[in-house]
């Protein structure tokens, strides 16, 4: 697969991940700010996710809410 | 309400908002990535959303993926 | 942040919080009913969640299906 | 389909629908608060949805999230 | 409840569920293909799921993205 | 972007794509079952997608439900 319909993919590096008994939390860094995904342990060890490696958080639009101060 | 369990508010500038028939996209200026928000046009009215604005994009870590190269 | 695009906010007291390795499961009394959501622990730790503190469940409205009999 | 895995299944009244180009935004009135979806023309029609017809608001525990004062 | 406004139904059998501290992954195999879910623990006791029962993936169209090559 | 987090990807053939104002439904045959995937009228047009092209509906595991008889 080479394309996506996803509106948002963020270029970043790994800072940190915590892993669960199935779920694991991965911490983007893109750009300054920390993007955290809750993804499955599986799909951490399928892509080979490490500490400063780089990667992309992937977002799709329906799921990006706006706040305003 | 002013706290939230959503693990990621990124701060932005709104660059373009496209409305639909019941639905905007809101497009954010995250630190020169830009962030598509899809979200009803009665919030983009409540909220005051204007192209140069401040706003924040909300996203539930859970709605987070990750892509690798 | 003191306004959401989100078209859901319910108020609600805290019930019961039931902690897994890196997701939390909160039960929230709203009027009755009880609206379960899953967060991370840090969430709930950063947002100092506890049984019999009020609350709001917060969800998009891209997230709610209809039902009927 | 008898059950459903979905942990947030709300019994309500349908109190406005408000229809666009493909997507409706249904208003059900769960005892007092009000529940909006956005769901798909398609499911309006098949599901024969109409103001002041009882229906269900159903939401995946991982779609709420939590917010406080 | 009878009938659901997510569009997309799609019925298989159980092949492994993998059970974490509060959240499951249900492998469903629809067709040929599996299909991974992740659901509260709670679910999985609620509507007795066992590998080799038949059982439906349940999916909201705002949910789906599409890919290409 | 080569790999991503997301458990489920399901190939298939464009059966048929309803535009909207702003987001277009796009029905994806999988083997005989239909997929529908609510996505961008900016996506459909960047992918190319058209009736009857090969795709994949992709769907993160969080967003899968399960139901059953």
């Amino acid at each position: 697969m080479q394309k996506l319909s996803a509106r948002n993919i963020l270029a970043g590096n790994i800072k940190e991940i915590r892993k669960g008994a199935t779920t694991s939390h991965v911490l983007l860094d893109i750009g300054g700010a920390t993007l955290t995904a809750s993804i499955t342990n599986e799909s951490v060890e399928e892509l080979g996710l490490a500490v400063g490696k780089p990667a992309y958080g992937v977002i799709k639009a329906s799921d990006v809410m706006i706040g305003t101060d």
